[in-house]
């Protein structure tokens, strides 16, 4: 299936705007077994008609987002349908739901937007619960020559994301033909990169039929996105599992700091965190979780020596002696916010952010990590890890988060 | 000048890398006075050739990332090159560079690597030292019918980034006609809406001869950008500052953040923190900026009570009377945190992110902000705001977190 992507707006031509949708609509087109053609981005205006025109010649369905307001350059909708020589009708369904739309909020409907209750003949309206304008889905048989399938979409991802996954997704699907029918699986792995799987597992990939890899790196997380046969998708991700067991997540799409929090409340446990190199980054990643604060209680910030003291109780022997950026100033202060906070597990991470401050035995780019928390004795027991990554500051500080929260989170489960 | 952008590859159309690129080149032509035509997204392989074609014949540049790299499947200089007849020669300026890139990292040079000191005649490579792609520039006269002028970048924003401001841009300047050029300014202001400034301004900035305006909103902040003459901006600046003068941050396109820093590092004053509902969000962007250790020495995330109470000495009674989010614990926080930091500024905030929480007194989205300072006399002087902004749970600590910095920083100047 030929699918293209056209998304408008100045906004997204002038900087205004990043355009995150056309990533996400590639995502989500890519489980289908389906890669975009082409995306194009063009400005408001009467260009759009042969930018409209183009695509369909080229494609069975083309997706188009934005231009469905209210307003006087809200045109997509006539555009289409003056290409396909659709005539617009008022559609009631979509009258009733902006009415009820606008009378939920207690606010008068601008007379404006009853132009957003027009369909042309032989659409379909793909009601939009979270704004004013209504998605559009124009079967291939009211498009004439063009014999290509349109999807109209409004513009501001909060809209669009549930009209493509609830009313978009299951129509394509449909229409993919047997042969291109997949399934598809997502693996999240830590601390690990695309390259060290192209050398460990290209081959065997290779030998599984039916199978498309795919790879989606950020900083110390990497998403292997498997598309193919049921049976081909279970061989790899076992495969991959097993290969890179100690960096493996989860299959489910959440954040580490998600699992975290969902695992930590499940098991009635709390988390203190002490930071110096990476600032508050932690705190911040646990706590927007809904529901943190039943497993948060307190956090320190201690970026100076004198704090790391007086607040976790860190020795001023192990200060003097090793320095701020240690395994044991690590550990004390991991020690020290398990017991100020009574939690369950307590993070302590000291490290040199940079750009100044790094030695040559301790380079920008050194993290330690501490690990503690009480055996069924009661006893405290703890593990530092070393890190180094050398990066920019905001890199460093979000990669050392990143292994700290992995680390929190293989202890919890 | 009618400019247009390809961006090549096939990780841009499956989701796998979001296009920051298209944006971030729009706001540069924006910033000569130039909109962007069009967009457009392809994949690797031969259809480029006919994406080239398309967009030359439209325009008067094109900017073309991505697929100069050393691989099989790096075809964008073989294309161009191709389409407009030009034969490829080796150009040692772009070896030398090459084989010192090697050299300084100690690495020795792949043969696939030779590839990208391959120039087509008349083009002008454009050193990359970020990177092992250079860029190349085809100026119009060697580009026969289609009289455009073309520019090869490499894909990634780091290596795109300094070629594009310090190569391309002063290339394109050149080339636009005395009526297009135009001077350009952004002015930041926080806590204000983009129809806070229609409402106040637009018959005012209408009135102002050779003067465009344009918007980015993001939360809580907003830039104002302005092309024009010298003097339209001049004036339109003034009356902006003017109209909204307690929301003006600066003309710098800094962060809050990085004034901050910048402002207590120059007046030698030191910050402390006590977060309870943006859960260390403050802390994390005052610390991703290099030199916060110069000026923050300790902050607490104090997300229970208990916290608050033996962390920062809120008192009992406020807890009991008042509540967790209140404005009284807000001032003890703040004065708690100044205190036991020893610091010049202290701030503390409490409130309720949701989704869970909220009361009808206290709703989701309620947060206190506290500032204490000492007076001349040494005396603490503290003052709280109260904000209202019920959003999710990620955007109600950036608000916050935004207004708290915003508030500090109008302490500090």
């Amino acid at each position: 299936m030929r699918v293209e992507l056209i998304t408008t707006g100045n906004e997204l031509l002038i900087g205004h705007t990043i355009n995150t949708n056309a990533a996400w609509i590639g995502e989500q087109l890519f489980s289908l077994g389906v890669s975009l053609q082409r995306h194009v981005t063009a400005p408001d205006g009467e260009v759009l008609k042969s930018v409209f025109a183009e695509s369909l010649e080229r494609s069975d369905c083309v997706i188009i987002t934005g231009g469905l307001g209210p307003t006087s350059d809200d045109l997509t909708r006539d555009y289409v349908a003056e290409l396909l020589g659709l005539e617009m009708i008022q559609d009631e369904q979509a009258m009733r739901s902006l009415e009820a739309f606008f009378a939920k909020r207690n606010r008068e409907m601008p007379v404006d937007n009853y132009k957003q209750t027009l369909c042309p003949v032989g659409a379909e309206i793909m009601e939009n619960h979270m704004g004013t304008a209504p998605g559009l889905w124009f079967p291939e048989v009211i498009t004439g020559k063009y014999n290509c399938s349109i999807v109209l979409l409004p513009g501001p991802p909060m809209e669009l994301k549930p009209l493509f996954t609830q009313e978009v997704m299951p129509k394509l699907k449909s229409r993919l033909i047997d042969s291109e029918k997949t399934h598809y699986q997502e693996l999240r792995f830590i601390d690990v990169g695309e390259s060290d799987f192209h050398q460990v597992l290209d081959e065997k990939f290779a030998s599984i039929n039916n199978l498309e890899v795919g790879y989606c790196a950020r900083l110390a997380e990497l998403d292997l996105r498997l598309l193919g046969s049921q049976e081909a998708i279970f061989q790899a991700a076992k495969l991959a599992k097993t290969a890179f067991a100690s960096y493996y997540l989860s299959d489910t799409k959440q954040s580490i700091e998600a699992l975290v929090i969902e695992c930590a409340t499940k098991a009635g446990q709390t988390i203190s965190v002490a930071e110096s190199c990476t600032g508050g980054l932690i705190s911040h990643r646990l706590t927007n979780i809904a529901g943190a604060s039943a497993v948060i209680k307190q956090n320190w910030v201690t970026y100076c020596n004198q704090a790391k003291q007086d607040s976790l109780g860190v020795s001023a022997t192990s200060l003097d002696c090793h320095g701020a950026v240690s395994e044991q100033v690590a550990q004390e202060m991991a020690m020290g916010a398990l017991t100020k906070a009574g939690a369950s597990y307590g993070i302590g991470v000291t490290g040199i952010a940079g750009p100044d401050g790094g030695t040559e035995d301790k380079p920008v780019g050194l993290a330690y990590i501490g690990l503690a928390t009480k055996n069924e004795d009661g006893n405290i027991v703890s593990s530092v890890t070393k890190v180094y990554s050398p990066r920019n500051r905001q890199s460093f500080k979000q990669v050392v988060s990143q292994k700290a929260l992995f680390a929190l989170y293989k202890a919890i489960i």
